[in-house]
């Protein structure tokens, strides 16, 4: 068996808070495909790639919670973790209004082997993580971090703040009444019914976790300075 | 890293049908533990123990089905696969009316290494299997099969196939429509709101994969030729 390089990390896997943070789009790493799956430069640092600030922001938000954080290594593009392996969205041919080359016409081993390599380590990390809290009566509430683009589709978007819940809502309300100074909604730019809650379904409802998507207009966190900031600005 | 025994074996692997049968509670196996949890031999046969006649038709289903088959090799009152780490029934205290001493007041380490040894290998091998599947577009209803006593606290039970589903109820109605000869009900003796899902809603109802719970009380398979029987009255 040849030793798979993990596309995820987890960091603060100790930490003593009541939350574990997700970064599914942390990164726009192609490294693992062939010629960066046919995308040029510009593409591989827009939104198509992975969710720019996310993970700065996932990093804020570890640290002042005390939480671990699992974040994917590489590109969304490659195998999107926040999808099931048979959704086209897994593994798309087209995002936005750019092609995909190197996603055009997967074979069944493609997706097979992508679903291996980079599915099956990400959940089963998370789901054991989580596990393991559980069994020794851990609060636990599970918080994912995204980052949307300004203008999509030529629609620019007004929505700052957006939080997305699956089964429970209790969390993502109590989030969104919190002052943050931004233009927040529940439930936008997406919700569950557009399908980008599957983290959401696959670990916080069976495990019956408190848990929240949190969607933030990537211009918003565009720098470091950015991206730190903005946790702070919402003391727990 | 010691070798650890895994406690389920996975049957018909490749098999070429359209489910995937689980058998979570499909031995009475109690050699892993001390004392056998303190029970005696006639509750080390009782439905407490395991699910007497399950495994003999969860076989039958799957040579029927040609479908995988993810069987349990030790009791569910060691850890109760069909239950989260931190339910109380997934290690419990007691069961009907028998306590069970080896579970007594058990420490969050003790609970945390059964949650490693059991939960997590037969769940996370079964998600893997589920998700192979997906990921090449193999149609998949998860089948999950379970008996219960005739007689509990006191009560007898008329049902005779509860047919049980999490948040998709087609499957189970399409199989409750089907003549078997059996007093056939939805969600009897239980329903997911008795918290007895957990299986259909960690994997089935997450992956959008048709599903359904079979119940068949104990008495109706209580032999291997009354187990080998009952699927075949039903032919697909």
């Amino acid at each position: 068996m040849t030793d798979l390089k993990p596309f995820f990390e987890i960091e603060n896997a100790t930490g003593a808070g009541s939350a574990v943070i997700v970064c599914e789009h942390a990164s726009n790493d192609l490294a693992a495909t062939a010629a960066g799956l046919g995308l040029d430069p510009v593409q591989r640092e827009a939104h198509i790639a992975w969710d720019p600030g996310a993970l700065g922001l996932a990093q804020g938000l570890s640290a002042l919670l005390d939480a671990p954080l699992i974040r994917a290594t590489a590109s969304r593009l490659i195998y999107d973790l926040n999808r099931p392996p048979d959704a086209a969205g897994a593994m798309p041919e087209k995002s936005e209004i750019h092609p995909i080359p190197g996603n055009r016409a997967l074979s069944p081993d493609e997706r097979l082997s992508r679903t291996e390599a980079h599915y099956l380590p990400f959940h089963s990390a998370l789901f054991a993580l989580l596990s393991r809290r559980l069994a020794v009566s851990k609060p636990t509430a599970l918080i994912t971090v995204h980052s949307f683009t300004p203008v999509y589709f030529g629609n620019p978007r007004a929505v700052e703040l957006g939080i997305i819940h699956d089964e429970d809502d209790r969390l993502a309300r109590a989030i969104a009444a919190r002052p943050t100074g931004l233009m927040t909604r529940l439930n936008e730019p997406y919700s569950a019914a557009d399908g980008v809650t599957h983290t959401l379904a696959l670990h916080a409802t069976p495990l019956g976790l408190a848990h929240a998507m949190l969607e933030i207009r990537n211009d918003l966190i565009a720098t470091p300075a950015a991206q730190g900031q903005w946790p702070s600005a919402s003391p727990p």
